[in-house]
């Protein structure tokens, strides 16, 4: 059965999605097969191409106009600013919704936006995307079959380079768009994936760091982490690690093992025991996703993580299994928004922070 | 302008070959814009799935009725011997042409297809799809700027690792079918490349190997190699290296540098100068087809290369460029089977053999 | 000229710095000639095998008997609580002294070290070893040319996992004779080495660890880091992280380059620019240390670091050049231990804490 | 009980086999332990530098003269025409010997030093080096054991790039004095490495280069082989490939696995099950050779395998095992050399040669 999608944002984001929503319609036994019917966006003529391009029936600079009868899955891919009350309409007209990472631009917002839309009874989806990449889902395996025995320790990073000669003038660099810099736009993945591997964190203590004189947003966050598990922690985000392109990376400890990630090298996991790392190869048929793709071997790319993403919201819309645990519901985006402002006070107050005191 | 595409074939290639047409459709900028109208194949029943999966207008188990008014390119993704027949009847017929590799099952039937498609005046290429990984394209820039300077050494080879558990009903195991093993399947891959970055290969020495008792195809090949340009090196191919998945690498040595890369991590080139390897992510702005997709880091997968090789074609069809020299064409086919032969020849006389020699 | 060398400890560093003491020996070009002339230890037997193997003259029980005539070097390679009364003794004789890290068992204890060494007038290194590593050298040639222009981050980790099975009768778990755990044992590493190459450290956040009910001393720290110079780090030391052996490792990012190191590779630096890191095999000729050993290529072990250090040591007291800048000065002894009591402090009181603060 | 050795040759090799007598020396448990009690050259002004670098007692400029009474050890590093006669001649003397590799310079010549020193009933090892490497003698221990089940795929190179810009007046570019080029010093090392762990080989092709105009040695070689026990590979080796420094690198796949090294990584082997390589640090405790030295993750150098060498010649000398099979017996030098022979031949014939038949 076809299910109409209609979608909030057209640029980097919105052409992600869209070739994604495209992909995951030629899927083997979809009970669902999405079909893009709408768009809006801030410029026609963009829009236009955009529409051209994806093959979208109807376009709009009102994204009100999304909300319609041919619509019943709404993407918001808009800017952090956007995503509170577009969501939240959407999801009281019954759309089933999907919203970009960071759900609300700190806590508060998340919470508010989890709270309506959970009222409206629809699914939803915090679209944090790293979740759907094969590598991280057979991590997530491994440690929930308790491989690693306890956990000692987990760092994550998410170092990019761009920062320094970044093109201010575009909304990731206004305060009041974005939310925060490198917090919400790297930071929030890593928190997200160190909660979805290794669970709740408890204590934060940490810094921020703006390079750039007058920047609006911060450059960088560093924070050492305390899991409610009992594993301790490094976690960091930066725009300003020149030689990394787009390193998220993480390396778990436990007794009996270890698990080593670099989204530079997306399509492998390098899995210890206690005579050192096995580079595993992601893509065997029995790995997660890989029935959709490719013999051993034939990695897949960056953007393949938005058709898994896809699929996983159209099984949670058709019944097939919850969002959760292994899509990040907007609960998971309020509580990943409240590592990341424990993170922020504790870089203000010089204090450590217990993220649970962060609840409102 | 639209341009419709009829496929033969609905296997793995038809499936890889679908969904890039449907991935270039999205492309900026094209002048012509592909549409899949037909697919043919031998079960009814999968063809069907496969039609609906993929929105093909019509299927058919006789390839003949590709040959109609709403194609104007024919993509022969068959089985090898199933290549000469329909990719020449469709020249005939003022189709353009994509031929999957090899081209034919040896050099006198891939020159015999050559010869025919020629005559007919379509525009042709010859699937060597690596040739659209853009580490492989750089390494063609860096080769032609002559930033190596005088190229010394190359080494190639395709390693896999599942020959020894493979199911031999399925047509590659098919002497008559496929014509060889491991050479026409994995040995013309890096045969094509090696001419696509070094040159002309003038002499070769080696061995075939069957490591499992009446199989009748070649399990493995093993080469060395004297260029026409003066470098020396060795190539290799085998679906019996336990621990690579799709080792597919290369690495080429000159006086002022030399070139790495290695399939399993298609996103890289490794670049030295005297004083070791840099590790370049082929993803920067300015790198070969990047401009298509993602911010820097943001890496692409095995099956965008056809994508890639679909825009190509298409560009050639429009006049824009040529097949060649960094698509395949149909020469290249030949005279990447006539290397192969020379191999095939070497290792059963015991000789080294002249390439040269191996013209018909 | 020969130097007579005097050595209190017999263990794991005894062993080390006896053999490099033999190997710089066979130095061309040294002004002093170091020969191990006596060794104290606590077990006779082992003292007399000990001297056996490594042609030592004479051994004792008492440490006292080595500030003695032969005696011109005084070694201190004994647990952390035997490091300052020794040193100091041999100091106010009139030997030179090494001792080996942490140079106290916190900050004050290293001070009155520092101090009554200065007024006794003798050369005094303070044995961080990984600073002759080459490697690491060539790191800091290429941050004080100013290479990587400011810089924005910098991550130390000392990742050790022989934590867990860990025999606990051993002196680094009793916290007397200790002072810390893995905080002295491995933090004190990196801590000097971050020092060493991006420069003083003003405040940190943190935390500590005991993964083994009733430890006495710590599994693990981690930190964030806020350098002088406007950097920012984190830094985490542990005997808990499994899948690691010894891998000591740095990245440092600046605005326009960054390198990386790891001690489980140690004969290599990555050297990045802006579009990626290039793995530099630090063997060629002209690279520190270098015309001591091989060809290029030829790698060397973690043993070499301790002949560089004694060559070292040998040619500050010569008068060629300083213990400082290039190997560690008891002062330097005294700022890590600085560093470390600020990280404990950090994560006592869960507060940043400002590291100035800490001297007394 | 001290044994005196004599050493021929007083370069690179000579300071390496120094340093080694000098550091095996410490041991524990030897039952001989070596002293250098002379050395032989060309230069007096270097002997006498060197003696007093390595306490040497005594010098000379007559090879002759080490054939004496405190010499039970004669250590051979001159260069390949002086193999044979001072060889031959010191065995008949009674002395023990050590070869430096290739034990000839050609077949012929190391079937005439092994059978005369067979003759004489000493003990005789041919300094293949790289055999005490850790990683490669758990290699051998790993096929050994038949972990890796039958053998199907072995790639050996030894790759280096100092080629072009050589000093040519050295004796290895001397025709005489050397026999061959990259094919005696580079070559020799991979085909005693091919036998050591893959077994004899039967069969080989190949191609013999010289690229630069006039040189009287070759500068590379590659081949094809074919193993008697049934695998196939290829050889290859060079003083042109610009970006290694020192790779001696192997690959050897099997039916249950894999195995890879490369000595510009020492330390380290990779090992394959199925599913991917996991790289071992081959320095935990119960690793080869590691109970000689330090705490896992403390890496030994390339001049520690010479240390190991003498410790496995002391040992046959005493009596506890024999040179081989994990040393290199005379025999072995002479089976190496009927490797490099042959592909000599195969390059010039342009004809598959069999080993077996080079036998005179």
């Amino acid at each position: 059965m076809d299910i109409g999608v209609g979608m909030l944002g057209q640029g980097f984001m919105g052409r992600a999605h869209a070739l994604a929503i495209g992909r995951v319609a030629t899927f083997e036994g979809l009970a669902l097969r999405p079909r893009l019917v709408a768009v809006a966006g801030r410029d026609a003529a963009r829009l236009d191409a955009f529409a051209e391009r994806f093959a979208v029936e109807r376009v709009t600079t009102d994204w009100r106009d999304l909300i319609a009868a041919d619509v019943a899955v709404f993407a918001n891919l808009g800017p952090n600013a956007l995503h509170a009350v577009p969501t939240i309409e959407a999801a009281r007209a019954g759309k089933h919704v999907l919203c970009e990472k960071p759900l609300g631009r700190d806590a508060q917002e998340a919470l508010a936006i989890e709270r309506e839309v959970a009222a409206a009874g629809v699914t939803a989806l915090c679209a944090f995307n790293y979740r759907f990449v094969p590598a991280v889902r057979l991590a997530r395996q491994i440690l929930e079959a308790g491989d690693l025995g306890e956990l000692f320790h987990a760092r994550f990073a998410y170092l990019q380079a761009w920062g320094a000669d970044a093109d201010e003038s575009v909304w990731r660099f206004d305060a009041a768009e974005a939310g925060s810099g490198a917090l919400g736009d790297l930071a929030s993945h890593v928190v997200d994936l160190a909660r979805f591997l290794v669970g709740e964190i408890d204590v934060v203590t940490g810094l921020e760091q703006r390079f750039v004189a007058g920047r609006a947003v911060d450059d960088a966050v560093a924070a050492t982490l305390r899991f409610a598990g009992g594993a301790v922690g490094t976690l960091e985000a930066t725009r300003f690690a020149t030689g990394n392109a787009n390193r998220l990376a993480f390396e778990i400890n436990g007794a009996h093992g270890a698990l080593r990630f670099d989204l530079e090298r997306l399509n492998e996991l390098e899995v210890a025991d206690r005579h050192g790392f096995r580079r595993i190869l992601v893509t065997e048929p029995e790995h997660p996703f890989a029935a959709r793709w490719w013999p051993h071997g034939h990695g897949l790319g960056w953007d393949h993580t938005f058709a898994h993403e896809w699929a996983h919201l159209l099984g949670a819309i058709a019944g097939d299994h919850g969002v959760g645990p292994y899509g990040a519901t907007f609960a998971d985006g309020t509580a990943a928004a409240r590592v990341c402002d424990a993170i922020v006070e504790a870089a203000r107050t010089e204090r450590a922070v217990h993220v649970a005191s962060a609840e409102r």
